[in-house]
Parts: C-alpha cells; sequence; structure tokens
C-alpha cells in the first residue's frame, strides 16, 4: 500500500486543531493542489474563498450551525460553485450580442450549471484536503456553509452565480495519532452496485443500517421520544432545524442564480 | 514536496488506455478509498454503480455526448447523489407515522438534499481518482452522465431520490509519460480571494481569459463566425447542444427529486 493511499485510509475529520499556524508555504501548496484538480471542459467553474478576518470566522461558527471551532481554525476556505467570472467575461466579450445577431439563445444558467459547477468546487475541495492531510493537516468540511445564504453573500459580496457549496476548515494535528481510529461506514454492499441500481428489502436494510450503529446505540439513547434508529437519526439530522434552514437557504439561492427570483 | 501532492499535482485526464484490465485488488482498493471519502453527518449520501455490462458501457458512450472511449475504459463507475437508501430505512422505521404522531413535518426532499449528496458523491469520486493516480491508473470524468436523465435512470433503475451526478472511467497509463504535460489553468489570481469575492473589470477579465487562451488560439481558430474567445468559449460550452440538453436533463431530475413531477 503507498502513501497516498495511507493517507487516504487514516484521514478522519480534524474539529481540535495545534495552537500552530499553517505557513504560507503549506497554504500556498494546498492552494496549488486545489487548483490541480480535474473540472469540467478545463472551464474551472469554482473559486477559493480564503477566511483571514477573524470576525467573519467567529460569523460563520454561529451561522454554520453554531460549530464554535471555526472561529479557531487557522485557515478556512470557502468553495464556491462559480458561473460568474464566465458570464461576465460573456458580458465583456459581447456573447449575449452575437447570439442576437447569430439566431441563437443566451438563457441564464439553471441548476445544471450550478451542479456542475458545485461538482468542479468540491473535486477541487477534496483535493485539498488530500493534500493538506499529507502535510500533517486536518480538516473538517462544513456543509452548512449553504444555511444562512443571504447572511453569506452579504458577507463575501456574492453575485447571484455564485454559491458557497463548502467550507474546509484546515489545521495541525494536535499530535498524530498512533492508531488512529476510523469512524465506520456502511458495509460495501450498501453502496458498490454492479450494473442496476439496487434497493434493499427491510429485512436488508435493517441489517444494513443497525450493523453500522449496533455499537453506537449500545452506549447512546435515542433522541427524545424516537423508538428506533431511523426515527432517531430523522430528527438528528434529515428533519433537524439546521437541514429545514439548508432546504430554505439553498431554495432562495437556486431561485437567485436561476433568475427566477427579484434580488 | 511528498509524494501525495506530486501525484495530485502532475495528475492529469487520461482518455486512451493501456490494454490491461484492472485487477480485482485494484477496483477494490480505489472502492475501498472512495468509501473513507467525508461524508455529510457520516451518512454516506451516495452510491457507487460500477458499469460492467460491456452494452451498458457502448449505450453510455453515446448518451454522453458521443464519446466513444467510455466504451473502452477497463472500469467505468457512476458516483450517485443518493438519498433513497435513507429515505427508504425511513419507511421501514415508520418516520412518516412517528412524525404524525408528534406533531412534526416530513417533508419531501429538496434540492438542498440534492447538492448535499452530491457533495458527498464527488468527494468519494475524487478519492477515487487520487487513489487509482497513485496506483499508476489514469481516469476521466465524464460530467456528462446529468445528460439524458430519463434514459440513465431507466437503464439503471434509478428511484427518484438518486441522481448520476458524475461519472469516471479509469484505465491503465499505456506508459508513464517522462514529462506530462498538465493543462494551463486560470492564474491564481482569478480563482483565490481574501474575505471578499472578487468581481473583475473587463480590463482585468480580458487579461485573465487571453493570457490563459493565448496559447491555444494561436494555434486554432474561433469557431462559427465567433469573433473572439468569449463567443467562442460560448458556443464550444455554455450554448453547446450538450449544455442545452444537461440543463433540460437536470431540470427533469430535480424536479423528480423534489416530487414536482407527475413521474
Amino acid at each position: 500500500m503507498n502513501s497516498t493511499i495511507e493517507t487516504i485510509l487514516k484521514r478522519r475529520s480534524l474539529r481540535v486543531f495545534a495552537d500552530e499556524s499553517i505557513t504560507e508555504k503549506e497554504k500556498a501548496l494546498i492552494i496549488r493542489c486545489a487548483m490541480r484538480a480535474p473540472t469540467a471542459g478545463n472551464m474551472m467553474l469554482y473559486s477559493i474563498l480564503e477566511v483571514a478576518d477573524q470576525k467573519k470566522k467567529e460569523r460563520l461558527a454561529v451561522t454554520c450551525d453554531d460549530q464554535p471551532f471555526i472561529a479557531k481554525a487557522p485557515l478556512v476556505l470557502i468553495f464556491l460553485a462559480d458561473m460568474q467570472r464566465w458570464y461576465d467575461y460573456y458580458d465583456h466579450s459581447r456573447v449575449e450580442e452575437f447570439c442576437g445577431e447569430n439566431g441563437l439563445e443566451y438563457p441564464r444558467p439553471a441548476e445544471a450549471d450550478l451542479l456542475l459547477a458545485s461538482c468542479d468546487a468540491l473535486i477541487a475541495a477534496q483535493n485539498a484536503v488530500i493534500a493538506a492531510e499529507s502535510l500533517g493537516i486536518g480538516s473538517c468540511y462544513i456543509g452548512d456553509i449553504m444555511e444562512n445564504y443571504e447572511i453569506h453573500r452579504d458577507m463575501f459580496d456574492l453575485p447571484s452565480l455564485v454559491f458557497p457549496v463548502t467550507m474546509l476548515c484546515f489545521g495541525h494535528y494536535r499530535q498524530v495519532p498512533d492508531a488512529p481510529s476510523v469512524i465506520p461506514r456502511f458495509a460495501e454492499k450498501a453502496i458498490h452496485f454492479t450494473d442496476r441500481y439496487q434497493r434493499f428489502s427491510n429485512e436488508e436494510l435493517g441489517e444494513i443500517f443497525e450493523n453500522r450503529y449496533a455499537i453506537q446505540f449500545a452506549a447512546e439513547k435515542y433522541l427524545q421520544n424516537a423508538t428506533n434508529i431511523g426515527q432517531h437519526f430523522y430528527l438528528k439530522k434529515t428533519g433537524s432545524d439546521f437541514f429545514k434552514e439548508m432546504r430554505r437557504s439553498v431554495g432562495v439561492a437556486v431561485a437567485n442564480w436561476c433568475g427566477r427570483s427579484g434580488e
């Protein structure tokens, strides 16, 4: 097993960082690796917004589902799905006028553009994660950056064709764990299919989920009045306040992106 | 510079593969690395669909914007944004009934869920890419899997909460290039901002885009009757038939995912 694969397999999210800054050289290497990521049609439909201002980090620690460790991260990068650079260049290049003269449509970007740009942003983000990990710098994804769209838009001057699809906090490990305990995942048969998508019977679903969570729920209780693991996770995740806010926020952002709102 | 960073920096998309299969051991390692990727709330909102059936590969070579090399790839993996497994488990766990009894909402997944699941899928995909690269196995992303949603849905039995957000073709290099020529990217100042999103003046846009494409357009002509680089790329990319199809296809898939269509 080579060192790259070892790095990938041992990596887990880090939320407590050493009291040690990330050097300019380390940061430059992380950004350089992100920017070498493959990108749709080599268009680079993303930008990387570094949050250096401590006040902004502290605000993000609140707006991203109240996670105080965000404010303590030595390096915070927001990965933006970004079609704005290209559409600004199209404006500069008089593309709309050109389309009019040549009988071509010039439609507003749609959901597909947002998804494609999000692909670019995430692929770049994961390059940054692995590069950092190989330097002894841990990281944690903050999907909650998709919440509170209007606040983040105003904080960072985001135009309508820019959407903050993920955020990464980076910092050095306090000490390299001797035997890192990786987090359990679903069994491969639940994730990896061949030639057809596989839906599972109730019995199989029970086995897949309960096998995975058996250890956890030997120690933890279900939330509130949930009576099983499914209800527990619905309350904790999909049915939680932060998920509700994410749906609202993304709804506004998508409407804005697609030009369906007045903002 | 460590070997992981070297692997990331030298990687470029590979579309011509050696006549050599990917072993079961190699494939298992690639999948294992994908499955170690960080995932939102550790929910694993993705699945990996391996396309082994040669007839299906050949069909994908047509439906994904006519790219014949897809049919020749020794390993083809579709990364699915997937909330179906969890919602099937919620059904099994009588979550809707539980919500009704407890005065809680049980909304249908929305655009945010699709984006969050897409994040998971892409992060896992890039782990697979880097793991493969470290084994001497090249790869190419096929974003065109987002086109022709209905055809792919039927080919692979995808339920409504499953969306094929990206595809990867893998194969060994025919020979390891001595000095791999990496593809130019935008300058860092065009991509990496601090604390605020930066929009560029017309002059800056011209510089950013024209610097990047100067070499290419010393040799190539603009498409059709385009008169500048912006119009050329609009015709080639954002205004092309495949982009139009992607917008249509994703529109149908999003409506389906959010339960807004009758299908």
